[in-house]
């Protein structure tokens, strides 16, 4: 319809009045688009879906796969075989980036580029609304955040020695992020953290000492953790970049899930103030609520960014970026900023609910003011076994997410041995439970589980009391993989 | 992004040669559309799904309920509670037609009322394809055929004088089209059908008879039947129409699948160049390929389909018009004749191939030279309750539109009886089905049918040699509605 | 996957456990159907739109047409050509319905017949909770109000003596009810109104006089309506229900938009339970917020509505069915009483907000306590020509359905001739213009209406005093029609 | 519904004996299903769009996400803010993968685990029946060829000594490939190719001598190359695969989009059973009709695809894996083959056909036998600046994929130098241009893209002769990218 001509020619049709009136309305709709390409950050208030989707329309046709009378004749030409992929990927099939560079253009896919530079500019400014206002730049990964760890680590290792493939760790007791480590080649110095009241927190002293012992010319850097299970605090990632800038060693930071958290934020940026913070890496699922797949990097060194984006070969799907901006177009400035001040209000509402609920059946939430996401609460009172009962107990009563700990399993990754695997302690003090309280929770969730919460722990108080306590069960990280042994044996059970 | 200087501003972002190539496409495309508005036939070739979606959501731009800021407080907004249904329906609420005519424009909805007004026109162009070319005039009914009929009616009883209410109907074994009748208060006079050879064709003489019998005075007019099962053949509309003519008779054609047979088409037109043919009435999902839900009226007249148009009082389902919509653009000038022209091939194929099928088990098709979709063979071996198990049989092999007729039915409808029911006559000469070669069938599903026929009939065959003739079962025109019969049996027989 | 041998082999795959998971959630998702078809009544919560499309799939799956090898024969056997058209219809291609009844199971889909049936179990249950209490059977009819009206005539018809047909219609100044009495071949009595205070109700007295006068047996019977403009209020139906049922008198009830509004379904109740009401015919967008296409008829006495839904001759697009089966699984119980529950909390909201708006420019807002969806608010400062004016500007400022009446339009249908058309009287004492406060408005939407008016009225009240009064317009009620003359007007301009 | 009381219930509803063919038909769909679970390979026809969507949902609900009732406390729980998102993933949000593994089964998503697992089966055999059939293993990567590249060189660098850092590469003219070396952290050891006629070919000889001057030792192995731009052939795998064998080194082969080359597949299916082929790396949307966004790996030893799935850490956009797997689904074994035996008739069909485009010309088509998939064709007759111009004038004139390679062109990466970037060859014999005929070209565009190369060709010779050599333009291998310099001179000018 985009053309003058043919508004009149309908106008001939359907009266020239009311098309006149459809005409002011595609120039308010064209009027969005420009304040979203001259602006560069989020629109004041929401998109809405048949806003977004005409606009995901206009930008597939941009891509030359869509053109009207296209041939193509070479190996790669956006061509789609099913109807129902062709849908879902809203006729985009370029993907986004280019050998050159995941950020670059790519000429035969132009909608494809815009969206993608269009969905960094909102996040950038998502990203300094939630509280990260030293970032200047920051890019869209294709792949979660273990898989951008990884991407990162490759990046900057130019930038040091090659023989600085060390890399101090303040443990952290996530799979996915040693992993990561190894994946790109490094060798860990793993810091134990400390342990202060109910709280974990980063052994500054011990980080130095290391530095020390081993010399900056071995080390490639560290990589600190922002995000994670209570007890564990976010890293004191503020005297770790001092050090870095002190001994010139490369400062990644791991804040999965953190940018919902305004204290983390305005942590990471004192540190990027006061000293290294090379690049910081955050998940797109776990703070803008679209499906797994894509992380941020973000950096104040746009050369950084540009470093990362760099190192990425070829091309890569553009689904993460596309939920994204889908995502972010249909919240706009003033929803983002309403998600963000309803969970900080709702983390206080938890903290208090479950202090209520649990009281009076002698356990505690965990004292972990250095944590903004994840509340522990105490299993005190039962023993390890049932510990991991009450876990897979709570995942078959449909709530998932919370991780019960027994705080004695031993795992080894790569010949490292963990101990009080899950705690990220060796040997934190009493069993316990840890729940999150993130982005699009809801009060109504915080309430349920409280309710389920309560029958259970009271059922499993009372098993506790019963029984002797059960066979030394093998002692394992309850998140909902006991789920599956549990029901495994019931399996046998019923075979006999 | 519909604006020269959105196009500027994405070009500074991913390159100005990249975007001015994908700013050629989007003049193409609106090309393609000012092609549909100026020129108001079908497109020569076939819109992509891509191109239309696109043409969908700015046409839904233009209705007042999708608006930027827009502001309802009327009692009739377009609001949608459900996503679900929002995004099925392309954001298009406020349906078709307005309080004055079914035809009118939507103030609130003018792309609503471009739709359905470009629906229109490439209707009458594909009307013209198949070779109705007499025709200046039609309307997209939100109605069914049957309800189609009696809006016709309805809007024509006024130019015949309160006491015409007599209609003369050569008889067709439709309950539709009989209801309809009554529906709009009709009072039929039935024609029965000559037989010719296996043929039940139009008995004009009779017609004639009947005029001079009620006088013309009393009768409304004539209600002809061009499409329906073999052995009848398509009305002898020419002659219908000389004496609609002379007398100043109503002539209704009931139409229902009969556009995709050219030789029906071109027999109406002739008709209409030389007798009187008011309108005709045609099924879009018959002739179409859409969902049941509409169905066309087409005149040479535009005074009549304007008339008929104003018959409905307020709005209407858009649905069928869009999915009728949708179609023709995705069809264009060009699939629409080759669909058209593989029915033809298709029909002549069909019926050697039954005749080879059948021919070794003793039966034959029936020559029925004026019905061009549908195809009889005789079923001269079975005993009446042998023809309704095979048509049940038939369907519960996965074969669904064999109607297996017994010739021996009586139905009672307001007091109207019908002996033979299903055959269109009193006591036609043997017990047959039919099959249908309609519109968007294919070579496969005729092999597939034969196939499945042949050993179906071949044990029926054996069955009625093995047994005495079952208990002569209460005779029914077996379409799939004895299957319901012959499951609630088999439960009943499971239960004692 | 629905089959446990399935459920076990992808155990093999993914785990026996997390399997178990997942089919006791499929036996969840299959108790909430089996609640849906033994409770026969809203859901007590609302499905997610994911459920939902998973039971739309799964009932698709039961028609023929998506037969797995399934072999088509017939003349209709649900083929789609377009994949647009299929999925916007989640692969129903059968529409409702069947040759002898609307409300007919269909063989060859029973995948539709179930949502037809299960749909209209909620409806009645709707129509219940909203205070329709004596209801006992509904049918949703593929036609929006007007169309659905004149079924119900048709219907009904046959039940007076073939000389009834005069109708007695209380006057609503809605051209499609008055063409639906024609279409339907009744001649109307028109009654004018009665003027209580500023509230135009209906003139009992009158009524009762032209029973009187004309006889009963020459009358079909009355038309009444519950929905409306202010300053019209709901009728006396009540009174008329006596009199229709002393009298042997059909009543039929348009109560378009009246569902939403408690005390006008407690007022047809209490008429229900006294006198006559034999089916009363409400809009499905208009009460249930789907886009335009369906009316419900709903009735005390269960073959009324069984001879309405027999008169329909055939099948019918299911389009409007299935809007409103997804709307009503998507509100659930607890939904659709929130909305109607806000509803009534907005119009006194509205009323309050408005008279506070207006009042400091010197107007009110009409007193008219039986109409409970439609406000009146006077413009007696304004000249007829600039009451038009204000209207179209409205609308131009993206305010729709707001109605401005000068009282001063004459309008002349088939010979009637209507004075003061739009204010359903033939002198009403001021101009006015009217605003809904509907289902699904919002507070917000009214806020911004209230701001928008105020700056509009002072600017129209200073033009007025500005200018002398304009050339007396041609006096035309202007809802958004104005709209086009002064667009066309505009557009003369340019071209001198 | 998928219950049995359901059923019933449906039944009372709709009719018993309807409902019992739709329950026959739900046993014949979870049949289809069986047979996927139990054969572990592509169906033996396609599925319908229909069958597939129902999938999709059954398996969605399989995801805790979906869960009626469920109560998320984690900080991953699957919540998704947009319903557009949720819709285009089908409400799958879980992505693929574990921190584990990234073939690892997710406890909260038994879908999503079915779908990857089942895919991976599917594209096993989607490989073999291409002609790759010594593959054991496969695994579907969320990234794209190059990054894929990436992976598969870190997964297994730890199976050399750490001073093995250096890497075989015949040279292919791919910016990805070379960079895929480089970020993972190897140092490239450039082959050069021989030519032989027109061809390009592997230069054994060299690199035997390579391993000799550098030793085993120091080296990690060979990268070699199976699909490229003509008029470089198809490495000479078997050879190459012989010398890592006897040297211990590893072997990964670059077969970006040559699954889909028979003769390819046999000659890696040769090598892999007479020498060492560690791993294979194919594009997704290269080969089998995707948007970009994946790779495929594949083996002989599952072992090695174990542990590249293993390096990978954390989860995965679960993007790629869905649609491969609905686009496999979609072509079932018989459309799977009838893509591939398509391609190789078009391939023989285009060559032909370009030869007799060009012939009158004076050009003619490279002979290159061992390239299956690029076809060169000589442009003997045009400077080299208007080489480059010929390829932006075919993006132009709305073809893409076609590049056109003046063979001056100097780059240099990372401080290595290639002359004649974009050949392949230091100094290949003359400017020429290449297309592909890939998997779902079509013989219409071939016959459109002949056409209009005739005409370009035409001109741009006229233009040679016509005008002294354009000033010698900095030469530049022109794919598209020439196109933005074209459009922004001409920019330049239009603003004089």
């Amino acid at each position: 319809m985009n053309s003058d001509s043919n508004f009149e020619l309908a106008g001939a049709v359907v009266g020239a009045g009311y098309v006149r009136r459809a005409q002011q309305e595609a120039s308010r709709r064209a009027a969005l688009m420009t304040s979203l390409l001259s602006q560069r950050r989020l629109p004041a208030t929401a998109w809405t879906n048949e806003q977004i989707e005409l606009l995901l329309h206009e930008l597939a046709a941009m891509d030359s796969n869509n053109y009207v009378g296209h041939v193509g004749v070479g190996e790669r030409e956006g061509r789609v075989f099913s109807e129902l992929v062709r849908r879902r990927n809203f006729a985009f099939a370029h993907g986004v980036g280019r050998s050159g560079e995941l950020a670059a253009v790519q000429p035969k896919a132009a909608g494809s580029s815009l969206y993608a530079k269009v969905c960094e500019w909102m996040t950038l400014h998502a990203l300094r609304i939630a509280g990260l206002t030293e970032v200047t730049a920051c890019a869209i990964l294709p792949t979660a955040t273990g898989m951008s760890l990884v991407l990162a680590f490759l990046a900057l290792l130019p930038s040091r020695p090659p023989t600085a493939r060390k890399v101090i760790w303040p443990r952290i007791d996530q799979k996915t992020c040693f992993k990561a480590l190894l994946t790109a080649g490094l060798q860990p110095l793993v810091v134990q953290n400390r342990r202060e009241g109910d709280q974990l927190t980063t052994d500054v002293a011990a980080i130095e000492a290391l530095i020390a012992e081993h010399g900056a010319a071995s080390i490639f850097g560290v990589v600190s953790t922002t995000s994670c299970f209570a007890p564990r605090g976010c890293d004191a990632v503020e005297p770790i970049a001092r050090l870095c800038k002190q001994h010139g060693l490369v400062h990644v930071v791991n804040n999965a899930y953190g940018v919902q958290a305004s204290a983390t934020c305005k942590e990471i940026s004192r540190a990027m103030r006061v000293g290294r913070v090379d690049v910081v890496i955050s998940s797109t699922d776990k703070n803008f609520l679209v499906p797994v797949g894509g992380a941020i990097a973000y950096a104040t060194d746009a050369s950084v960014i540009k470093r990362i984006s760099s190192a990425y070969p070829g091309r890569a799907s553009g689904s993460p970026c596309l939920d994204l901006f889908v995502t972010l177009l249909s919240l706009g400035e003033s929803g983002w900023s309403a998600l963000l001040a309803e969970r900080e209000r709702l983390f206080v509402y938890a903290r208090g609910k479950l202090a209520e609920t649990v009281a009076p059946l002698g356990e505690r939430v965990l004292d972990t003011p250095r944590n903004r996401v994840s509340l522990g609460v105490t299993l005190s009172q039962l023993p390890p076994a049932l510990v991991t009962h009450f876990g897979a107990q709570l995942f078959a009563r449909n709530c998932s997410g919370a991780r019960a700990v027994d705080c004695a399993e031993v795992k080894t990754f790569d010949g490292v041995e963990f101990r009080g695997w899950g705690a990220s302690a060796d040997d934190y003090a009493c069993p316990y439970f840890t729940v999150a309280v993130a982005i699009g929770s809801t009060q109504e969730d915080i309430d349920l589980f409280c309710t389920k919460l309560a029958k259970l722990l009271r059922e499993e108080q009372r098993r506790a009391q019963r029984a002797p306590a059960p066979a030394p069960a093998p002692a394992v990280a309850v998140d909902v993989v006991a789920i599956e042994a549990a029901a495994t044996s019931a399996d046998e059970e019923k075979k006999r």
